[in-house]
């Protein structure tokens, strides 16, 4: 199993599976739970040669397992999986049958991942040992970062990226949609966004597509939190509107893509700009249902803003710094989003480092332990990024898998501060080709780290499961890589 | 185009292909060179939406080139490359036509690939610009390593790899068919090293197998060079034949499959080892027809050779140390290859070290360029590998591509001991869900320094050029991954 439930009981009663005659009971009627029953239909039962392992005998040939009772607390059509929802589920497999229990259906969908990975088989038949979970995460933030900036992710990969997603209980799409390189997302307000961002007309995210994307991951119990970083990584905004940024960097031919020149930033002397980022982020709060923004604010490089005219705006206006200027552009867009767009909202560093007190509701650290606690001790939510860089080839899973969120000597209020983490896919090298590749067996360390209790930690107990993950991951069509020798499915 | 070639002249002047009635003219008629016709009437003409770049306009309409000479000085049905064979060319492309001008069939299909990648396309048609290409290789050794031990590669894999090969022109597939964790080969002569040394029954390369992919890597101008790595690296010679190693290594349960478990070492002291050794190569001698075999002869760990019965039986023969065991193994078996099956051996460079006067062909050096440089200053052929290890994931195409293989500071005919070099895919995390992701922008940087003028250096040309072949690469339905940030293909 991936990731360790917080509390396991099993023995070796063993019931074997009637997969014929499978069938999912509900006491209440919900066409979310309804689909995700269609999709655990088939992930329940996988090609038998996937389980090489030996088997205990002799079997028991009574009672048969057939059903799985859903039982939820609470549901309705219009439930939405948001920051803090509960994803807790007990799983009952016993003499008198089998059964999840869940507050909602978002604790369910993390009971029928559970149930899905308690099943296994041998030649014959699938089969399940009596067990009883009880189960929650660890922490609420569980999240992968994608970037489609630096490379464009078909939208039926993404939808696959949800599903690998829901596979390692994370909870969490943060995508960083835009970027310096391209802007392949579309607005109707200001469509050159797209028509002279993206880097081929073919690779926009439509609003449909956006749709499509936001329900498909509500359907997999995963928040889509959508950043817009600003202001700097801001030169495909310049590109249909001329104003927007300060033109800092010049590529070196028509083939450099690379990230310094999609540096320019916004250019925060301009009210313009901030109407147009007010109109840009009150359609984009439509589009994205999640409660949460993120708006970024790394890296900005205040040299960009050594120009004529910005400085003489400064002078104007009694600007004394850069730091000044950078603090007033993000106090500007952070008071509009508050008061008319009510969302949440997440920044990087940074803006920890340029607003005080901090006007954000979480600090998305991903540059150290140190600056992370520095946020926790001032009574700030924190979430970690740093050391879970996906990006980081070298990296593999198991120095994903010991990082340990909460720094040493915090306090217990604290350490409730810290809302969990994210691996971070950056595609600066990373496409279509091989997302799927270099992200699952690593995020997967991550995704256990994040559900799992603190003392899950024993590496060669998690060799052996995430040899079964990345398999699972495998046989259900994401071509995870592997992390050791060996023959593969076993 | 991808790698450069020796000598290039292209004018303005462009044109049209008629890609309807494309045909291949070849005044000497023979059947390798009518498969290469077959694939490359495919492959000159891909998705015109792949060249995005601009063009130039107007387009002259006449004449229009639909044919193309493939003019063979010399051929035979039973024509096959080995190590030297001659790979040059001439290409034209004129008011006169286009043709390839080649003293064999293996030079004839550098050309088809080189012409390949000339044709480009608009949205209207594809067309050629006038061109003149007198083209041969820097180095005769180009190489890919493949390691099916560590992970099985399934073989249509396998000739997608060797289809790769010939994209980059890399002209020999080193097959680590076999090491430590698993023996993937059948032999009929020992059935017990394939049927108990297998990971899995249906992870093993049958004779037919082995047949089919020699044949497909001949046709496409690829040798192919088994290892049989010995005496080290070799615990799945022991499974089927307990007495051919020496029990050095424990498993730390059944997921650990780490290289320390699979590195014992075979017995030296037994002449049953020897007679098996010779059996065993003798069959193979016949399955793989390259005239080189690559007897591995790396990492061996004497400590492992320490036990009573070793000890008593060098005593009772005056070895006084592992080191003398150790090369009188080598050497047991090489005196062997050498006067019954005809090969010339490459071994990697503790051989070197280990025998002396060097008793192979050519040292295969993977440690660093010191250790080549003192195997040519001893007039003896060397293979580059250091430097090239594809599973140094943090290693980028741009650090490969620098390396160059003649150490400074050496003589024309030390220089000329130098005989190419390889990328080594070690496939410890590597299997069939990323080899080709992993692979081919990175040994594509290899190939053109082993192919190219050596003063063919320029970064931001190659990087240009290596957007498009990597390209190149997907577009004939390899998925290689990118090296930078981008639109894909363009």
């Amino acid at each position: 199993m991936w990731p360790t439930p917080a509390s396991l009981q099993q023995t070796a009663t063993i019931y074997i599976i009637d997969h014929i005659s499978w069938k999912f009971v509900a006491p209440i009627n919900n066409s979310l739970l309804l689909r995700a029953f269609t999709r655990y239909s088939t992930l329940f039962f996988p090609p038998t040669t996937y389980h090489k392992q030996s088997h205990p005998k002799p079997f028991p040939t009574d009672p048969v397992i057939d059903t799985l009772t859903v039982d939820v607390q609470a549901a309705s059509e219009s439930d939405q999986i948001l920051f803090g929802t509960d994803e807790s589920y007990t799983l009952q497999v016993s003499d008198s049958g089998a059964s999840i229990r869940s507050p909602n259906v978002f604790g369910a969908l993390r009971g029928l991942e559970t149930f899905s990975q308690l099943i296994t088989a041998n030649e014959l038949f699938y089969y399940i040992n009596e067990t009883t979970i009880q189960d929650s995460p660890r922490f609420p933030w569980r999240g992968l970062l994608i970037d489609t900036s630096r490379h464009w992710l078909p939208v039926p990969m993404i939808l696959d990226i949800i599903a690998g997603c829901s596979y390692s209980k994370i909870n969490t799409l943060h995508w960083h949609v835009i970027d310096g390189q391209s802007f392949p997302l579309e607005s109707k307000v200001y469509p050159l966004l797209n028509l002279e961002g993206a880097y081929r007309l073919d690779q926009t995210y439509s609003q449909e597509d956006v749709a499509k994307i936001v329900s498909y991951a509500n359907d997999h119990g995963v928040r889509v939190v959508p950043e817009f970083d600003m202001p700097a990584h801001a030169t495909s905004w310049g590109f249909g509107y001329d104003f927007m940024t300060v033109k800092c960097y010049q590529r070196a031919n028509d083939y450099d893509f690379n990230d310094g020149w999609g540096d320019d930033p916004m250019d925060p002397t301009n009210p313009e700009v901030y109407q147009f980022i007010q109109n840009f982020l009150t359609e984009m709060a439509s589009l994205f249902p999640d409660n949460w923004f993120h708006l970024g604010g790394d890296e900005v490089n205040q040299q960009c803003w050594n120009t004529t005219a910005i400085n003489q705006y400064m002078k104007d206006h009694n600007i004394a710094s850069y730091d000044e200027l950078e603090t007033l552009f993000i106090k500007n867009v952070n008071e509009f989003v508050r008061a008319k767009l009510n969302k949440k909202l997440a920044y990087w560093q940074e803006v920890f480092q340029h607003t005080t007190p901090f006007i954000g509701d979480a600090v998305d650290v991903w540059i150290d332990s140190n600056t992370l606690k520095s946020v926790i001790t001032k009574g700030i939510p924190a979430i970690q990024s740093f050391g879970w860089y996906l990006d980081h080839l070298g990296d593999d899973w198991y120095q994903f898998y010991k990082q340990e969120p909460i720094p040493a000597g915090v306090t217990p209020a604290q350490a409730a501060l810290v809302l969990g983490g994210e691996g971070s896919m950056w595609s600066e090298t990373v496409d279509n080709t091989n997302f799927h590749q270099k992200v699952w067996t690593r995020v997967s360390a991550i995704a256990e780290r994040l559900w799992s209790p603190k003392t899950v930690t024993d590496q060669e107990d998690a060799v052996m499961r995430l040899s079964h993950h990345r398999c699972r991951y495998n046989v259900r069509g994401i071509p995870a890589e592997p992390f050791q020798p060996g023959p593969g499915c076993y």
